[in-house]
């Protein structure tokens, strides 16, 4: 097992790896960026599992069906390019912890792997740059906030299966002998408040207000502040008390941080779209990628007002091989989704308590009804309750019953996918506010962070 | 049945619809564009089917095994957004018909018209406003010269099916007296040489010279020409005699333009990277993708030696529902491919025509190493044998065996497909040269060809 150096001192690393790594990679000249204003503050967003296909089908979903126009995105306003996203070896297709590693540090590293190299040698991140500057620092996930994608900016270790050790870095990884984060809000209560270690007490000991209930959000007065609202990751967004809860706990982080005199830095991550699309759940993933909508739409309004702001926003990589397109149909229902109002998972939770509901035709289109607003005909009704009556005869009666009623929506929407895994389809990028003009075109993974990264230490290129 | 004005006469409708439309959907200012040096010549490149999933996938194909490094594809380097591409009714997902018209009109149409609207009314195209203005026109592509994309730049049809009637209006829909495009080289002697008309004859007649060998290519001296090297499509490049036939006809294209004095306008269509899709055939997708990105380089390194040049490139939908991942597995097996010499088609055909090789072990694998060079372990083998076997007793076997080897081929490789047809998926924008910064981040396919009529005709916006 790795063990990590319990304080990492940043500048023999930072000094040494990472700025010729930042100089090797910069296609922009350091002049070049020298004699342009830099943003003071960078928010940092990660749509994860967020191919290409979730922001074409979030635009046909969002769609107003009053108007004739199909409406731009806040994606479609603030695109302005696309991403590899490919892992340091042979596969090509990044797991989320080897794409958060080199979008965190600028450097490839094996599936896996939390901010480590192959030797499993920590790669000081974005993060412990900022922090080591003075800078405010924060990350708002709806996973739990030690998942792999927070934990590549706030930890290192050589898997991201450890989610204990992972937590406990979070109190043990330190700049300047402070945590890296000043605000964490997310899940985790499980990894953090555990029998043999009840970190939010240590974290309360250093002065961090903690709360865990989201709507006490506004009981936070000041940083630094820890939130934990779940066990592990928060309440899917369709069917949550709040819906738009990134965009909640966003707005409270903007509040926080812009109330504080100091530059931050501020990573977001939309974390479940990936979850939706493992599960290939497109009811569920639409439900998600309109809470980021929401986020971004807010972090937009906010870089208006405080135009010292650089947005930047991609995705991991993408996940389960969405497509938009099913069985020869030239056509994509995804307006239908809009009035599915359950996830699939929890109306097969519901069957399965009362399975009266599958015996007649009748009491099956009332209970559907609930749940599927659009029309279904009478003949489909029925083929699908009896396919839900066979399910819940079978071994894992939960996860077939489920199954069939996502197999449902996606015939009705004709939407595809071709694995419960990732693939190897580039993601797009957007950027808004100062700064914007260094990103566009493609550019992979590895790029984004070195750009941030010379965005934020100039005077490192400046030295050349 | 609708029946076109034999002669277009374009003033009327470019002054009144066209320069509306063009003012309504510039973001760019007329002034700004006035200030800044247009290009002389316009390149338009449409890659037919080519999803995000296709330029990510070939960049994992095509890379180097010999170095560590994934080398960045033209296709990366000349990325500059994304496009929608929606037609003009509730589907969203659009055919080649609907969107080409897009492309080459700024309008928005119903699925299966040939740049006419709702009402059958032509709409007047990015071609003849080029011809009307005195520049050299040309089209070059791997279908034939009448498929849907080129016939959208070229003529006006109720329906893409009208295959005689298109052929008939590349002589009968003239601009001041002379056909569309000064050279067209392709595939379609089954619609241009046909008993009751031969168009060839015709083209002659009005001084164009005519071939019909690709390998007779060279004896064309001079424009206009004519070019027609197959019945329909032109051969996949696979097993293609010359396997990057698209940039061997741009080459010449090249050569014959700029010996002009004239500005010219060409479009280029690798038609058939749709054709593979429909087919889900991953081999045979690579193998278009190879000559388009060929194609590419070679128009790159055209306008690096004729600077006064745009290139503009992009696709008018994504065909098949491709992904680069399957069945749980994190990896894409892209690289394999270049080791599969035979489309799946060709092969299957070789089996039917000797049988007896699916008999033994030793003879089946003997015939595959042949066709594919992959290592392949003695079970899988055998397996596919079987398989295969049984297939040739089926009806369409054929069609069986030539599935069959996809899906192995799609399997090894971890390949994923949703559908037979085209999804709603957006797809990338490329460009490059003198006018590529009208051209960033997320465009429908509505605004491209808005901005190319704005940029080829600047006087309209100036006399605003």
């Amino acid at each position: 097992m790795f063990h990590l150096n319990k304080r990492l001192t940043l500048s023999a690393i930072c000094c040494s790896i990472l700025s010729m790594q930042v100089l090797a990679q910069s296609p922009q000249s350091s002049l070049e960026m020298a004699t342009v204003q830099l943003p003071k503050n960078i928010i940092y967003l990660i749509g994860d599992g967020m191919g290409p296909a979730y922001t074409s089908a979030y635009r046909y979903y969002a769609d107003n069906p009053e108007t004739k126009t199909v409406e731009k995105t806040i994606f479609d306003r603030l695109l302005v390019g696309s991403s590899s996203t490919y892992p340091d070896d042979d596969t090509y297709v990044t797991d989320s912890a080897a794409s958060a590693t080199a979008l965190a540090t600028s450097h490839k590293t094996y599936n896996g792997a939390i901010s480590v190299d192959h030797q499993h040698t920590p790669i000081t991140t974005f993060f412990e740059i900022a922090k080591a500057q003075g800078k405010t620092t924060a990350v708002v996930v709806t996973s739990q906030i030690n998942h792999a994608t927070p934990a590549s900016f706030l930890a290192h270790n050589e898997s991201r299966r450890n989610y204990d050790e992972i937590a406990d870095s979070y109190l043990d990884n330190l700049i300047n002998g402070q945590p890296i984060a000043d605000l964490m809000l997310g899940g985790g209560t499980k990894y953090f408040v555990r029998e043999d270690r009840d970190l939010t007490q240590e974290f309360t000991q250093l002065g961090y207000q903690y709360i865990d209930k989201l709507d006490e959000l506004d009981t936070i007065e000041s940083l630094p502040a820890l939130g934990l609202f779940a066990p592990k990751g928060l309440s899917y967004a369709l069917g949550s008390d709040d819906p738009l809860r990134l965009t909640t706990m966003t707005r409270k982080s903007l509040d926080l941080l812009s109330a504080k005199k100091s530059s931050f830095v501020l990573m977001i991550e939309a974390s479940q779209i990936d979850w939706c699309g493992h599960k290939n759940d497109i009811v569920c993933a639409m439900g998600e990628m309109h809470d980021f909508a929401n986020t971004l739409e807010l972090v937009k309004a906010f870089i208006d007002a405080n135009p010292d702001t650089l947005l930047i926003a991609t995705a991991d990589h993408s996940t389960g091989g969405l497509t938009l397109g099913r069985s020869g149909k030239y056509q994509w229902k995804g307006k239908l989704l809009q009035q599915v109002t359950t996830l699939p998972n929890v109306i097969a939770r519901q069957l399965m308590d009362d399975t009266s509901v599958l015996e007649k035709s009748e009491s099956f289109s009332t209970f559907l009804a609930h749940h599927i607003q659009f029309e279904i005909d009478a003949r489909a009704m029925n083929s699908l309750r009896i396919i839900l009556k066979d399910g819940i005869k079978q071994a894992k009666a939960l996860k077939v019953i489920e199954k069939e009623l996502k197999h449902f929506i996606d015939k009705a929407t004709y939407t595809g996918w071709t694995t419960g895994g990732h693939t190897a389809i580039d993601v797009p990028i957007f950027a808004y506010g100062k700064g914007q003009q260094y990103f566009s075109g493609h550019m992979d993974n590895t790029e984004i962070a070195a750009k941030l990264i010379e965005i934020m230490t100039p005077q490192r290129v400046n030295k050349k």
